[in-house]
Order: structure tokens, then C-alpha cells, then sequence
């Protein structure tokens, strides 16, 4: 087989590269390591900024999204129990979208296939070959087949744990790591928001946040202990704690209900540097992780994809590589700011175990100041509605 | 001896306060534990905000400052040796005052004694007494002479090892701390600034500032281990790390010249609560430290005063002791406020030891997002210029 982009990974990077080519008439072929049915059903984000909605409009892929994605205004800050709203609509002029990434992946692979666009689901024992060579080439399993797909270029967008970043030469790669000392309990669950808006709560006990995916189906989160069993979270208890965490006013509005899903997460910055070795390209996860309080991962993917396209795009029309040869500095520009704020975002939400009490007063101190700042919350509401591309 | 406000230490704090309630008509004394002219010799701060100019022009003690004082209308930060220029006065339509705190207490030492406004100078021993109660005294030794100062209130402006803040009965003083794992290690020379506004410099070999007293004093400052013997830094060797460290355009042009004063200082947060207790009412560095890197201490001394001043003038004119009662939850609220600058402003441009490479970058990719942000830049020249009163 032959193509003129592999693209490894199905998840919103690789889909959203896929439709941005066939977009500019350039060819590519979208491999999977997963069945469909496990693509579809994976629990993510559910926050778009303006920016991926933008993108998600260019490629025509927007007609569920406009009619069951929810746009917010903003949303709140709960310190110990007192609101402080940030108007992203008033400060910036922007809004956010809110709409599970599960549907927006079903959107993009149906779309795909719908526009002709090869992907091979299950393709095992994924291979990259000759990366650094004019003519690179992926293998796979594929049923009872070996596959090779022939190709100018591969994009890297198989997540953190996937098979391209491993396919850079040792010496050629740069990793920054950062683990944070807790993670997050989430519940996934079919109830009301208890706001329409989302909520991040610092509180004595610690972070919480209330989210949402649509009016009826609610995601709610708790910092525990990085090392945390499930097990001590039994619904009930994580439903008693969202309810003091949320405080008085939003936490009495919960509705509780059965766990969609349960799980601990942890939470970690990481960034590999550089994004790009010869004809692989790196793309969202696969590059770069940011702990999901800012919000940022769905969204940097999606930039990451657009710089790229962007560049594919000069490649094959006008025979010029300067944006495939700036595509990694232009890109890691945008995901370290980006780390950059989520990295604040969380030291200012949650508790740190083991810190002084200076901190939590520096803490307070801050979320004081940007409660009396209208250039405070305007750079926070630049930043979480999405620094542009 | 009587009075109506007995303040201990002749600092700025402790001048301003007594300036601001001569010119309510309210008498009070000073002591100093200090000579008049260890006092005025003493170098310290040299960056008036707004605010502190204001302040001193209503008591009327702006002549020399406004004859030899600077008005900047911004700063840079250097960031490896790219500028970033922090326009003050387009931002935030507000300017800082370059004028010594050397200076600045000679100035309000004069003009106290010349307007009858007693101060003891080398009072030792001082002692507070029946802070709780609603006739508290100061003793001291003056000379050959036990003094006694009878009194309604007690102000402790005398500094962060003063004997005020000891007065408080251990539970009533909660205090939060936090050290600096570096010092400042600083010159004072009669040359010409390198530039003729303070720059702030985030070097890999660590943080240095070139400030200034006046166009004929420079004040240069250099990151250095906290227990950096200062025998290890002869002049040539830090005018050598000081080009270094502010790049070719600013390090070239630094003047070499004999220091006036040279010496290592530790960097630290601190604050007692709360600032009152009974009677006995603290301001400054007596209840307060900030790292000097915010220039804020000094005018952190002149905000707290200036609540002070206004709480007696209206105890003492309309009989109305709300402003007493809420003294310290006003100023701490603006004392939290500058701790969280120093701090963040400290963090964003030193090189903490033992930290991870992903810190470093966090650091620079705020510094490129303040760079590309208006909203960033008007929160840091907000808090640089002075948060409201």
C-alpha cells in the first residue's frame, strides 16, 4: 500500500489530521491499534476551545457538535466555598465548547469513512521503518495480513504510550517530566450538572472539579493520593465528598447516580523535544502530557495537528518545507505555554501534601488577587479559553 | 512622659507614621534603638511605588525627592539576554520613583525634628508593657536616663528583629515562613547605571539586577548560595559575573568602581498575624518580610502606615474604632497580595537548585508567554506599579 501520509493513531489528533488532508486533496491512511468499538468508547475530555472548534468547522465536522455541544461562557472557582467567576465571554471575547471527546471521535471516524478515508482498526505489531530516509514506511498486522504502507511521511499520533516516539533515535530526543503528588478520582455519570457551568474547587480537602459532557451526563473529579485503591471510593463516599468539597451552594445540587466509569488517574507534565526526526512528525499525546486541570490536552492535539496539516499543505502545493522544517519549534511554542498554565492551574487549585502553610496562604493570596484583577482574570481566561495559534 | 501613639523604630515606616499623624494633629513619640546616624546611613530599598510617592507628598516631605528622585516609566526583564520591557506607564498608567531609602529617611528625619516631632535615638531596652489594656506604656533607656512613655496606643514599626512583634503572648501570633535555597549578594558603587531603567536578568548561571539609587549610584545584585562567603566574591570577580550574567547589551556597558558597601543577604517570606493585638499594633518588616525581589518591603511599610495612621485619625476625631478593628485584616490582605508577587516574581527568574529541567522550561515559556501576552504584562506592571491601597 501506498500513501502519501501514515498516520498512526485514531484518536482526535490522527482523525483531525486525516479530515485536514483530505481537506487539501493530500492522501493518507489512518492506522489503529485498537477495534473501533474500543476507540469510541474511551472516556477522555470534554472542553474544546474556540481554536478546535474552528478546526473542527473547517473539515465540515461540526453538525452534531453544534447541535448537542454546549457553549459556555465560563465557568467558576470555588475558593473554600466562595465563587469566582471568570467571564471568558466578557474577558476575551471567547468562548468554550463542551463535548465529550467520545462523541467527537465517533463524529470523526464516521465522517472518515464516509469520505473514503482508509483506516485499519486493530493493526497490531505497528512498525516504523527508514524515518529518517526520503522513503519511510509503517508495518503492521492487520487480521491475518502483514501490511506496509509505502509513504512520504508518518505522523506520529499514537498517544503517550504509543509505538513513534519510541521509533526516535535515543540520542535524538529530549524528555522534561514532571509527576505530581496526587491524582485525580473521576466518576463519569448519567445526571443533571449540578451547574451549567464547570466548577474547580481549592478547598481544605482538597481540589475537586465538576464538569459535565451534556445536560444529562455529569463528570466529576476529586485529588486523592497518587497511589489511591478505587476501592476505598466506594460511590457513595466520592458523592459525600464532591458534596463538601463543592461546598454549600453547588455541592447540595448534586445528583447522585451509578458510576458510568471510576477511575484514578495521575497527574504528569511531560514533553518530548523535538517533535519531529526526519519524516515522523509528533503529534498531541504522543509529544507531550499535561495534567488535565487546564483542560489542554484535547486542544493542544488539535493545534499540533492544524501546524502540521499546515505544513503538509506547503509541502505538496507549493514544494515548501520551511513549515515541516519550523513545525516542531512552532508547535512546542504553544504546548509549553500550555504546560506552562496547567502546571499553574493545578499548583493554584490543589493541596500539596507536605508543603508549608506559607503555601496554601500564597495560594489564597493569589486566588485573592485574581478575584480583585481584571488583568489577572483576563490572562487566565486567554489562556483556558486558548492562546492562539 | 505622655502621648497618644508611641512608635517603636525609626525607619520609614516608623517616620512615615509619625509624619501622617502630625499632620492629623495627633501627638506621638519615636524610639529608636539606634544612633541618628547609624540610622541614616543604613542602605536599603530604592523603589518608591506610586502609592509611597502619594503618601509623601501629603505629608509634605517631597522636596528632595522630587528634585533627585527618577521617575521610570517601566523595566526589563532579561531573558538570556533577549529584553522584555515592562512599560509601567503604557500598561498601567502608573510610574515607580528611583530614590534611596537612605535618602528617603534622612529627608523624614529632618523634617520631624524641624516640625517638633520628638524622637529618642539609642533607646535601649525597650520594653512594652499592659499591651492588652487600655493604658500601655513603653520604658527604655535613654542616656543615663529610665524613660517611660505613657500612651494610648503602641505602633511596632522596629523591624523584623524589633521587640515589638515579641510583645505578642505566643498564642496570639501565628506566623508563616519560607526560605530561599540562594541569597543576594549586592554592590553599591558611585558609577553610572549600565542602563537608565532597572533590569531584571533570568540567567542560566542565575538571576542578576542592575538598579540604581541615582544617575551617579549604581546598586547591582547577583544570585549566589545562601551561604556564599562573601570573601569568595572579590569586586573584579562580581563585576566580571555581573557582564556575564546582563548579556552583551547591558553587561557592556556597566561602569567598574569601587563598592561602597558589598554584602550577602537571604531571601525570605514571612508573616506574622495577626497585626494587632490589644493595643499594640504592628507595620513593616516588624510583622512582614518579602523577598526583595518585588520591591516591595519598603512600600509594603508605607501602605500598612498609611491604614494605620487613617484608623487613629479616626479614633481620635470621630470617636469611631472600626478602622482600629479591621487594621490588620486590611493591610494583610494587601501584605498577602505583594508576599505572592515577591514570590512568584522570585520563582520566574532564579535558578532554584536540585530542581528538574522541565522547571527551567516552565520558567522560560512564562517569560515567552508574558512576552506575547498584554493581559500578562498589565498583571506584572500592576503588582510591579502597586495594588490599590
Amino acid at each position: 500500500m501506498r500513501t502519501s501520509v501514515a498516520i498512526i493513531g485514531c484518536g482526535p489528533a490522527g482523525l483531525l489530521l486525516a479530515h485536514l488532508l483530505h481537506c487539501e486533496g493530500i492522501d493518507c491512511v489512518v492506522l489503529e491499534a485498537r477495534s473501533r468499538d474500543y476507540v469510541e468508547a474511551r472516556i477522555r475530555a470534554g472542553v474544546l476551545e474556540q481554536t478546535t472548534v474552528d478546526l473542527l468547522r473547517r473539515v465540515d465536522v461540526d453538525r452534531r457538535l453544534d447541535a448537542e455541544g454546549l457553549v459556555h461562557h465560563g465557568f467558576s472557582i470555588l475558593v473554600d466555598g466562595e465563587p469566582l467567576r471568570i467571564d471568558l465571554a466578557d474577558l476575551v471575547g471567547r468562548t468554550i465548547t463542551i463535548y465529550g471527546q467520545t462523541e467527537l471521535t465517533r463524529d470523526l471516524i464516521e465522517a472518515a469513512l464516509a469520505r473514503g478515508i482508509p483506516i485499519l482498526f486493530e493493526a497490531n505489531a505497528v512498525a516504523l521503518h527508514d524515518i529518517a530516509s526520503r522513503a519511510p514506511a509503517v508495518t503492521c498486522r492487520a487480521g491475518d495480513e502483514d501490511v506496509r504502507i509505502d509513504c512520504d511521511f508518518i505522523a506520529g499520533c499514537d498517544g503517550f504510550h504509543g509505538a513513534s516516539r519510541s521509533a526516535f533515535p535515543a540520542d535524538q530526543l529530549r524528555t522534561f517530566e514532571k509527576v505530581y503528588p496526587f491524582g485525580w478520582l473521576g466518576i463519569l455519570a448519567d445526571v443533571p450538572p449540578c451547574k451549567e457551568e464547570v466548577i474547580y474547587a481549592s478547598h481544605e480537602r482538597g481540589f475537586a472539579l465538576a464538569s459535565m459532557r451534556s445536560k444529562t451526563r455529569s463528570r466529576y473529579y476529586i485529588q486523592v493520593p497518587a497511589d489511591e485503591p478505587l476501592a476505598n471510593w466506594p460511590d457513595e463516599r466520592l458523592w459525600d465528598e464532591l458534596e463538601i468539597r463543592l461546598g454549600p451552594r453547588a455541592g447540595s445540587r448534586i445528583s447522585r447516580g451509578p458510576a458510568l466509569e471510576k477511575s484514578v488517574a495521575p497527574l504528569r507534565s511531560f514533553v518530548a523535544e523535538p517533535m519531529r526526526h526526519g519524516r515522523l512528525f509528533l503529534a498531541g499525546d504522543a509529544a507531550h502530557v499535561v495534567p488535565p486541570t487546564g483542560a489542554k490536552g484535547l486542544n493542544l492535539a488539535a493545534s499540533d495537528v492544524a501546524f502540521l496539516a499546515d505544513a503538509f499543505a506547503r509541502h505538496y502545493r507549493r514544494d515548501d518545507d520551511a513549515a515541516l522544517e519550523s513545525y516542531a519549534a512552532r508547535a512546542l511554542a504553544r504546548v509549553w505555554k500550555a504546560v506552562r498554565f496547567s502546571w499553574w492551574l493545578t499548583g493554584l487549585t490543589h493541596r500539596f501534601p507536605g508543603t508549608a502553610s506559607i503555601d496554601r496562604r500564597i495560594q489564597l493570596a493569589e486566588l485573592d488577587y485574581i478575584r480583585s484583577s481584571r488583568a489577572a482574570q483576563m490572562s487566565l481566561a486567554e489562556n483556558y479559553a486558548g492562546l492562539p495559534l
